[in-house]
């Protein structure tokens, strides 16, 4: 935890938090802090700044924070991404909120196995708790979007166009595609495949709707990586 | 698994293999494969090419083999990475191994804790393991180097001086140095820090020794993510 993020709920006067939860535990056992330290603090969707602990026992901890500096940009970037198994899918999230994706699409695909649909890691709740562990490992304080796409027909036909319009469309796809461009500073749409890839007819709807393969050398990545590789590359 | 890795241990005729390990249960399991089926495969430090499963029951599988292709390149790099956490660790073994890293120096920092030296996960074996998985996922056949460095201060001074001669030695560092660079062709020797960076000292021994920090923005990755992201754009 680079960044001890804070929301509403935490705040009982402009200036002043107290916090119970993981991030009281966190403190004491990882930080092992003590009154008077300094930390990096941000409030959930605002501004970072600093909090000095005033307060610390065994039930909660009170901070006096302030809020001065602009969280770092996000990418200019819409992420779509064939759902991955869900102990992958927690690990995205993370690098996915940490790297400044500021969108994220989670698509369905021919290899997607369809149980992967009912894990509780695609809960709200869920999905926000890794997103949050990546804000707080990369210092940012806003949340990436996230769209839930059970269809990839429809989403592809209907709703990506739009989505993707006035972008650099792309589909990272390991063959024989253009090299994956590098240090772009225009708008990107990229779509990343599932363990195994995106089946042709999958690669031929997302070129309908703009987008095209280019790929990042002879090696296959853990999704994690390609992601993480991809946008290095990118921006 | 995207290549089913054989050592020399395996081979009961010069084209013919016999399997009983993991990669029998991954067989059954997860690839559900049956007589006939073609797959991938490559000799440990050798070539890669194709199988033809001939045969398989509940305690064995035997296939036919042959070889014909080079594994693909390896980066012009030495990466020297301050020992990660052990859960940490074993990802980055495979990430390395799957990035095509050639060489891996695991070295001490004064942020490394003590008892990370301590895991089972550095075992010969149990490196070698993970290393193993990295190649199969990547589709290469050479087992990285890996150097376990548990003194800074002497191999920085009397060992990193040659190893790092004739090739662009980077520090990746967050803060106020040069970016980094871009779509490299020479050789680099690339030193990743611990989780809190590379305490001041460290970082002037290191450019004492030749390397110079550049960054990646002002997020603060999560090692294995920076390892990545580096490796990515770097060449």
């Amino acid at each position: 935890m680079n960044l001890l993020l804070l929301d509403d709920a935490d705040f009982v006067a402009a200036d002043r938090v107290i916090l119970r939860d993981r991030r009281l535990t966190h403190m004491q056992e990882v930080h092992r802090a003590e009154s008077g330290d300094r930390m990096r603090v941000g409030r959930l969707g605002g501004l970072m700044g600093e909090g000095r602990l005033l307060r610390l026992d065994a039930n909660e901890a009170e901070l006096q924070v302030s809020f001065d500096q602009a969280p770092p940009a996000k990418l200019p970037l819409t992420l779509l991404l064939a759902l991955p198994r869900p102990k992958m899918l927690r690990r995205v999230l993370q690098t996915v909120a940490a790297m400044g994706v500021p969108r994220l699409v989670l698509l369905n695909s021919y290899r997607v196995e369809k149980s992967f649909w009912q894990t509780p890691f695609l809960e709200p709740d869920a999905v926000r708790e890794q997103l949050i562990l990546g804000l707080e490992q990369a210092r940012d304080t806003v949340l990436p979007e996230v769209i839930i796409e059970k269809r990839f027909k429809p989403f592809v036909e209907d709703r990506l166009p739009a989505l993707a319009a006035g972008s650099l469309g792309l589909i990272g796809h390991p063959g024989p595609w253009p090299e994956c461009p590098r240090a772009l500073s225009e708008p990107v749409t990229l779509a990343i495949g599932p363990e195994g890839g995106w089946i042709p007819y999958e690669v031929e709807k997302l070129r309908e709707a703009g987008l095209n393969p280019v790929q990042l050398g002879e090696r296959i990545l853990r999704v994690e990586t390609a992601v993480t590789a991809l946008l290095a590359r990118l921006f």
